[in-house]
């Protein structure tokens, strides 16, 4: 079956986040009122064949850690999409 | 009131995502099975100081629509978090 999965990698939150505080000037400089934060980081969508949901996470998980985060300046959030 | 606000920013269904192929192969490589499709965007996350939801939603919006997203090679998705 075909499983639709969700990765959110984000800076964590202790970093500075550059790309995130260029954004902000420029939403200023649009004249957009009320950012107080920015922060920007990957969205990955992963279809993924297996036979169970747990399977598919575990594939996810593994994805993750092993290429798609940097746990020293990153975390991931994973999401399953029915 | 603080809104925290997530857009997630991905290329358009029907253009190829050469960052994702990439990251696919890489997958493969690592070992890891099942993976079909990979779609690389990005997640941005915004903290908005307005009086009403609706009001923090219209600001993700133009947000969206003039800096973070391309509409000829991305489309876009609003979240609220409470």
């Amino acid at each position: 079956m075909k499983y639709n999965v969700q990765i959110k990698v984000m800076p964590l939150k202790d970093l500075l986040d550059p790309q995130g505080k260029a954004v902000m000037g420029s939403l200023q400089n649009l004249g957009l009122q009320g950012v107080q934060d920015v922060r920007i980081g990957k969205h990955i969508t992963l279809q993924i064949d297996a036979n169970t949901e747990s399977e598919a996470r575990n594939v996810a998980e593994d994805a993750a850690k092993k290429l798609l985060a940097n746990p020293v300046m990153e975390f991931y959030e994973i999401e399953m999409v029915n």
